[in-house]
């Protein structure tokens, strides 16, 4: 077999085989195939597509390319989440405590920030003493013990995932349907829960910037997580503004516990109950209705908000960060971004937005920045808000004041007043399921 | 400007202008580019085309990136020829001296064979003691003296098509018109000729399978060389069968001191004459029909042969095998493959064909393999003859023995018998100037 024929056929818009998809994915982790290969079999992927069935075999292949976990030492259904990426997404902070303390497992790796978007992993290190790292065995025996842990994302998951993505991040071979499917689902396929619920973000600041694509992605990965007897669900969310009003390390966290205690804003708090619900109703704890008043009261009783306090004490976070959020890290400065005119919010870019707070420095543009927990953004105004001269749309955060010109100008250049109200997406599109797609 | 964002542009289908084509090509020939950048770009350009104004930019910051050859210094107007490549093409060897011989200066550097196809250099140094690599002194020296030189091509011409081919080799990007069209027009422009004649071939053997596509190829190059104010006429010829019997660097040299001397075979002679004529057209010598006369006379009366006796002499070339091409060394074994059955040959693979001659000897898998020059093939039967069992279909020559059976099965698996007498294809399908395109 010759990589050059594998890329001749996929070229040609031929049908890939498990044998020849196999061949390129090892033969590139082994280093027997080149950069130069790849990338021509990767655009040739991008432009002429790749079946279902072609799809489930790369994801297959990428999976084990690397570590399998086995999740047995755990008691029980494991229920794990994944979200395609997004700006101020701290749904995981909230949701995964939510649906612990309905008594189903949460043994979760996460990832870190990149680019515009935030992760996890980075958010729970701005609670002080929070450890991302465990053994196997202490994060085993953590889930046994308080039913949640979450952790930084072994280096051993899906290695030949990793090497394809930095190579597809330079070779304009990102955003490909099948390529995002199979990259996602390698990872939760090897990290071993039995219940996977997706959260296919969707509008300008996600990779899905339509309904169709947003549907296909998320169908897609319930077929390939299905096919491996895992119980998937999607749900297709907006992104065209961000969720609550808190960009940045800290400052998420400070609202996920508001959320914890009831006291969240509605949007954030809407669609981490549905997140969540759809967890339950995956890992088998009842139907939509049942499952949705269970996440309601565990928000009501206090109880995820103490599984959450559970699992940063279980990592040697800083609870009392928790139990009162003033206790963490200020930035130096503030700083308000008032408006110049007057009139409805009709366009906030979340990319913007996003980068804005990279430049403040709460994010990285590159794996090795490091990230300041303190910075950041909490939104005032937000899309569809009427505002007048003077009024501030945001407040920035940042320990060096001349970080905020450069953020100002790149939050300022993704925001539009205009006299007419903009209509407002709906915070969930659609719920895609293995039995079909429910659009709202 | 970033390579990742021309990747992006040409992805989607976009047009390159010329300062991104620049920034591609310059960028790889300096290393700035990588490898897996620019395949990825190739690929996108394989799917996504190019247009007309594309193409002929990207020709010229090719040519741009080596020597521009200035052949001012020879007096009149010099004529160069270019086959896209074939099995048994020898026609440079004819075509030249007849031009030369009709009074139009050849200043002309060829290429080496590689894979199924052979080149002229390989062939000339068939002849012992020929010399293909000349000063520029010498070389120009030589065309004013005795209107005639065929040299190897300088690494120094065009050499960023030299090392994007040998990317596009191993990244499935070589059948893609525009990007076979710039790097063959890149070389011809800034090889420095006034008139150049293009032997689109069209065949089983050749890159160009079918007549739009041939058609296509021609007029692109034909339009990109009258852009750069040559002038160009193409014939698009068959490569269904290789022209005359012999394939193989001494044979082919024997077959066109045939035709020099007016004995040659009909096919290839007729081709020769057409290319001659074309040629001596493009210079100003005339119309067709009169440049017709003049290539046929350059034969019948032996002048063209004194040329390519004259061009030998001047680079060393043992002229005694050129005078009786019994003097050629010959291969130290002969083998006859005969025929199994009976009927029409149907099917004659050209490319088999050129692998069965590679495989005796006659040519190269990699650059690095060295060539017998006495190994190859003599054709006895042809498309379209027909053989009874135990005929000879054709003779081998090897020095070696055990390499007969290898080639016996390559040639054998491209051949088949019919009760059923085929239609042969014509010589030359159609003619392609900066007026039109004539179909025959």
């Amino acid at each position: 077999m010759r990589m050059y024929d594998i890329i001749a056929k996929k070229r040609d818009g031929g049908t890939l085989d498990r044998a020849e998809i196999a061949f390129a994915i090892n033969g590139y982790v082994a280093g027997d195939v080149p950069d130069y290969q790849m990338s021509a079999l990767l655009m040739a992927i991008y432009l002429r597509g790749m079946t279902d069935e072609e799809t489930a075999v790369l994801t297959d292949v990428m999976a084990h390319s690397g570590e399998m976990v086995d999740l047995s030492a755990i008691a029980g259904i494991k229920a794990d989440k994944h979200s395609t990426g997004g700006v101020g997404d701290k749904t995981t902070l909230v949701v995964a405590p939510i649906v612990a303390a309905c008594g189903v497992k949460i043994a979760k790796m996460s990832g870190r920030g990149l680019g515009h978007t935030g992760g996890t992993i980075d958010k729970m290190e701005a609670v002080p003493g929070t450890r991302t790292s465990l053994t196997q065995d202490e994060f085993f025996r953590q889930v046994n013990e308080i039913g949640i842990a979450v952790i930084g994302q072994s280096g051993q998951i899906a290695v030949a995932d990793k090497k394809l993505y930095a190579l597809r991040d330079v070779t304009a071979t990102v955003g490909c349907i099948p390529l995002i499917a199979s990259s996602i689902m390698s990872k939760k396929l090897a990290s071993g829960s039995d219940a996977i619920l997706l959260d296919v973000t969707m509008g300008d600041g996600a990779f899905m910037k339509n309904l169709p694509d947003a549907i296909e992605l998320a169908r897609l990965m319930v077929s390939i997580g299905t096919a491996h007897g895992r119980k998937v669900a999607a749900l297709i969310t907006d992104m065209d503004k961000p969720l609550g009003h808190n960009i940045g390390n800290a400052l998420e966290v400070a609202e996920s516990i508001a959320v914890l205690k009831g006291r969240g804003p509605d949007d954030l708090t809407e669609v981490c109950l549905q997140l969540a619900s759809n967890m339950l109703v995956l890992a088998g704890k009842g139907d939509l209705t049942s499952c949705r008043a269970m996440a309601e009261r565990a928000l009501t009783d206090g109880t995820a908000y103490l599984k959450c306090r559970q699992m940063f004490a279980a990592q040697g976070g800083d609870v009392a960060c928790l139990d009162n959020p003033d206790q963490l890290r200020k930035a130096k400065y503030c700083y308000d971004l008032v408006a110049q005119g007057e009139g409805y919010i009709a366009k906030n870019d979340v990319e913007k937005i996003g980068n804005a707070s990279v430049l403040l420095g709460a994010g990285r543009i590159k794996k090795e920045d490091t990230i300041d927990f303190a910075a950041g953004i909490i939104m005032r105004h937000k899309l569809g808000d009427y505002v007048r001269s003077g009024d501030v749309i945001c407040t920035m955060f940042a320990d060096d004041p001349a970080l905020f010109q450069p953020a100002e100008e790149m939050y300022r250049g993704g925001l539009i007043l205009s006299a007419d109200k903009p209509t407002l997406p709906p915070l969930v599109y659609a719920r895609v399921t293995a039995d079909g797609i429910e659009q709202f």
